[in-house]
C-alpha cells in the first residue's frame, strides 16, 4: 500500500497517459476506450467494405481518406502508448504491439511500394489492416478465463483431433478407392478433405458419392460420425457446467466491482 | 377470496369484457382465446398462401374476401381491448398493441394505396399482416421465462457473438486472400458469409474452396470451429439442467394454478 | 399367484402358442422372435431393393416369388396370433394389427387390381408393405421408455415447436421481402422452408441467398438460430443425465433379469 | 522396488530390445517411439501426396525412394519385434501384428506384380500402405478408456442405431412416394440415403424436395430428426460428465506414473 501511494501522490502526465490509455476505471480511460473501440471497428469496416470492387471503384478517393485517417489516429495512439510505458520495447514486442505496427505498417508500405512493385503484395499488405481486429480482444476481460480454460482442456482436445486425423485419413482413403473421380474424388488429400466436410456435419455437396456403395459408406461415416462429433460438445458442456459462475464481462461495458489498481487521490 | 367475492361482485359489462378478452380463468375467456388462437393461425396461413403466385392468381376473389373477413374480425377485437382497458392509449404504444395496428392497418392502407401507387409498398404492407403471427406469442405463458433466462446470460451471448465476430472476419479475410474469385470468395463481406455458413455446419455449398490450399485452412475452419459452436449448447445444456421444474406452459391449454391479475377497483 | 397357477396348469395349444408368439421368455419363443425379426428384416430389404429399376426388371419373377412367400408366411403368422389371443377383434384393431394387416393386404389386393386400374395406385400399395418395418419396433423393449420421457417432456417440445413455428415464419416472410426470385424464394411457403434448412443447420443450398442484404439476414439467421436449436440437445442432456441407468435393451438379445408372465411347468 | 531391480538386473539383448520397442519408460524406448511416430507420420504422408496425379507423375522417381525406404525400415521394426517378444506368432496375428503386416506387404506384392497383373489391384494394394495410420492408434493410452466407455454404452447405441433404421427406412419410403424422380428420389435405398443425410444435418443438397408436399415432408424430418439426433450427444455429455477426471494422456508426451509391465523372467 505504501508503495503504492509514492507511486500515485506525484502523478506526472506520463502516469495520467497511461492511466488513460492503459486502464478503463477512470472517465477519461473509459471515454479512450470507448473512442478505440469504435475507431477500430470503423476501420475494419471500411476495408471489408473497400474489398467490394464495384464499391472501391466508385468512392476510391474517400476510402484512401478514411485509411490515412484512422492510419494516423492509430499512430499517434502508438507513439502515446510507447512514450507513456516504461520500457517500450517490451511494448513493441508483445502480442497488442506487433498487433499495433501491423495495423498501421501497411499504409506507409504502400506509399512507399506504389509504383514498380507488384500488385499482390500491396494487395495483400491492405488486408493486413485487418487484423486490427484483434486489438478488440482487449476488450474481453475473460480473454484469461477463456486461457484458463483452454489450457485445462488441452491434453483432451489434442488427442480428439488426434483420434479425428486417423479417422478421417483411412475413412478418405477407403472412399478414394469405392468412389469414381467424376464424383469429385481425385485424389486422397480431396477425399480427406470430404471426409472432414462430413463427419462436421458441414456438407457442403461440392463433393458427395454417386455410386450405392460410396452412398452406403457415406451413410455410416455421418451416423458413427455425429456420434464421434458429438464429443467436443459433452467436453464443453462438462466444462461450463464445472465453472457454475462463468464470469464472463466486457471491459468497457460493465463496472467490475472497483478492484482499482491506481488509487489516485486518496 | 373473501377480495375476490367483493372483485366480482359488481362487476360491470367493462370489467366482464376485460375479464374475456385479457385473461384466460373463465369459460368465456378460455373460448375467446382458442377463437383468436385460431382467427389468427388461419388469416398467417392465407397470407402465406396467397404468397404462391399460381394459387393467387386462380383464387384472388376468394383471398379478397378472406382477408377482409379477418381484418374486420381483428378490428372488432382491437377497439373491445381500447373499450375494456383503462388507459387505451398505453395499449396502443405497447407492444401487442402496435403488432395489432400492424395487422389491420395494411388492409385499409391497401384500399386507399389502390390505384396510382407504387406495387412494391402494396407488396411489403400485404406482407405486414403475416407480423400477426408475433400475437399468437401471447399464448406463450412463459414469454416471461424466457425473458429471464435470456436476461441471465445475455452477457455470456454477447461475449460469445463478440469472439464470433472477430474469428470469422479474420478467417472470411484470410480465405479471401488465399481463395481465387471463381470459388466464390469475391470480397472480405462475402468470404466472412462463407465463414459463418462453415462454422455453424450449415453449408449451403454456394461458396466453396477449389485450392488445395483453401481446403486445407476450411477443414481446419471446420475442426476448430464444431468445438467453438459447441459454447452455445453448452450453455443452454447447463441453463436447462440448472433450472430444473423448466415451467413451460401453454395459457390456453393448461390452468395455471389461479394466479388472478383483475382486481381492479378497490 | 394363484390365478396364475390356474391360468398356467391345463395349458392347451392355445396358450402355448400364445407363449411361443407373444412371448419371449421361452426357448421356443426366443426362436420364434428370432426367425420372424429376420423374416421381416429380409422381406422389408426385397421392397427396397426390388424399387431400383434396373434390378426389378431383371429379377421381376424372384421379387414375385420372394414376395408371396412372405405374404403366406406373414398371413399365417396374423392368423396364429388372431387364434392364440381371446379377444380377436381387439387385436386387429390395436397398433400391431393394423400394421399385420398392411403388411400382407397389399400382394392380395395387388392380385386383384391386376388388370385395368391405375398403376399409380399399385405402386403406392407395394410400397405400403415396407410397413412391415414397424413391426421391428415390437423389438424394442423400451417403447414403454421411450413414450414415459416423450410424454413428460411433451409440454416442452410443443412449446419449443410452436416457438420455431412462429420464428420461421417471421424469418422466411423477412427473406422474401429482401431476396429476389431468381435465388429460390418464389413464395412465402418456399421462404419458410428455407429458414427450416438453415436453423436446423442442413443447409442443402438449393435455396441460398444471393444479395447482400440477403447473406446479411441469413448469417443472423445462423448464428442466433444455431443457439435456439440447442434447446432440444439441451432438453435430451438433462433428460438423459437425469434417467441415470437409462433402461434400454433390445427384447430378444438380452435376458431381462427374468420377471417372467408366464410361470410355465412350476 | 526389489523386484525392478531382479528384472532389471540379468537383463540380456532380447529383454532390453523388448524395453525399447514395446515400452515407453525408458530414455530410449522413447526416443524409438517418437521415431516411429514420425517415421508413419511421414510415410502416410507420401503415401497421401502421391494419390495427387500431378505431383505424382512429376516425382514418381522420388515417391518410389520414399516408399521403398519405409517398407525396408518397417521390415526391420517388423523383424526386431518378432525377435523380441516371446511367442511370435501371437503377435503375427494380434490388431498391430496384422497392421504391420498390411504396411509392408502391399510393396512386395507390388514388385511381384509387377507386369501382366491387373492395374487396379496394385493401385488398391499401394493405398492399402495408408493403414499403417492405424500404428498411430498405439500412440492413445486411453484406447482402453475408450474401449470401456464404449462397451458401457454399446446396448444404449445399438438402440439408437436400429430405432434410426427404422424411421429412416420410414421416412425414406415416404419421400419416394412423394418426391418425383426428377429430384433424385429414384430408389427406396436412394431415398433412404437422403433421410441419413438430412437427418444428421449434413444436407449436401445432392438430393433435395422440388414439391411442396416434399419440403413440408422434409421440414417435419428436419425439426423432429433434429431432437432425435441430439440423443448420441445427450448420451456421450452424460458419460463425459460422469467420468469427471477424464484421463486421457499421449502416451509419448506424459509420463504415465510407471505402472510398468515388463517383470518377464522370474
Amino acid at each position: 500500500m505504501n508503495i503504492q501511494k509514492d507511486n500515485t501522490k506525484p502523478l506526472n502526465w506520463r502516469n495520467k497517459l497511461h492511466q488513460i490509455i492503459f486502464e478503463a476505471d477512470t472517465k477519461a480511460g473509459k471515454r479512450f476506450d470507448v473512442l478505440l473501440f469504435w475507431a477500430i471497428a470503423l476501420s475494419v469496416l471500411a476495408v471489408m467494405i473497400e474489398s467490394v470492387k464495384p464499391i472501391h471503384e466508385k468512392y476510391e478517393f474517400y476510402f484512401i481518406v478514411i485509411e490515412w485517417t484512422f492510419t494516423i489516429l492509430f499512430t499517434i495512439e502508438f507513439i502515446l502508448r510507447l512514450i507513456s510505458v516504461k520500457k517500450p520495447w517490451k511494448y513493441v514486442f508483445s502480442f497488442y504491439g506487433l498487433v499495433d505496427i501491423l495495423s498501421i505498417l501497411p499504409a506507409y508500405l504502400g506509399l512507399w511500394l506504389v509504383n514498380g512493385s507488384s500488385l499482390r503484395i500491396i494487395r495483400i499488405l491492405r488486408l493486413l489492416r485487418i487484423f486490427r481486429v484483434l486489438k478488440l480482444m482487449g476488450f474481453l476481460k475473460q480473454a484469461t478465463v477463456i486461457n484458463k480454460a483452454l489450457k485445462a482442456s488441452k491434453q483432451k482436445i489434442l488427442v480428439f483431433l488426434f483420434a479425428i486425423t486417423i479417422l478421417t485419413v483411412l475413412l478418405g482413403t477407403v472412399m478414394y478407392l469405392i468412389e469414381s473421380e467424376e464424383a469429385g474424388f481425385t485424389s486422397i488429400p480431396r477425399s480427406i478433405y470430404w471426409a472432414i466436410v462430413t463427419l462436421t456435419t458441414v456438407g457442403y455437396g461440392d463433393i458427395a458419392p454417386l455410386t450405392p456403395l460410396g452412398q452406403f459408406v457415406a451413410s455410416i461415416v455421418m451416423i458413427t460420425g455425429y456420434a464421434i462429433i458429438a464429443v467436443p460438445t459433452g467436453i464443453v458442456s462438462a466444462e461450463i457446467a464445472k465453472t457454475d459462475e462463468f464470469p464472463m464481462q466486457l471491459n468497457t461495458l460493465s463496472c467490475p466491482s472497483c478492484s482499482k489498481e491506481g488509487h489516485d487521490d486518496e
